[in-house]
């Protein structure tokens, strides 16, 4: 049986002064291809206190290759490339993380 | 009846090569300091994929000031810092999300 390892994805997005309300509805959305993803879990959008134009985007996969390769590579990846990256700038660098290490700690 | 606005920290915490081990330990011994202050509903440590001396720290608190006021001018600040600040470098920014927005959307 394969094992999955839980990755959170993190991406700190710029988005272009003045569009913040568009990039918020296209996001929402968009929300429906990522969901439909196989191996999706969860994801959300919260916007930064300190810079206006700043998001965060966190999404909870199964796995890595649950993002890097199934999602990116899927048809509808395409869709979502064109709904939403004409918004960054600059382009986000996108990260991964394992699971939380602190499930004993409180 | 004050309204609060649910605030979630976002560190990313690049640690001294080969003082990741120790660092863990360490955040996991700090771990109760936060957990023990007013406003504190949660947090979690995960690892950095691409980057294996990166981490991030999430917390979850009832709204900004339980983390920029309470916790910051607590005198178990100073234990937090003594525990964990000689591990980073570069010494990390942090910034502060509001709440999801996508709450609709999934």
């Amino acid at each position: 049986m394969a094992t999955f390892i839980p990755t959170l994805e993190v991406a700190i997005l710029n988005v272009r002064a003045a569009a913040c309300d568009e990039f918020e509805a296209a996001l929402l959305e968009a929300s429906g291809i990522i969901a439909s993803m196989p191996g999706y879990i969860s994801h959300e959008l919260r916007r930064c206190v300190q810079v206006s134009n700043r998001y965060i985007l966190l999404v909870q996969w199964r796995c890595l290759e649950d993002h890097t390769v199934g999602f990116r590579q899927s048809p509808d990846y395409q869709r979502w490339r064109t709904l939403l990256h004409h918004f960054y700038d600059p382009f986000p660098t996108v990260e991964h993380y394992g699971p939380s290490l602190l499930d004993r700690a409180v």
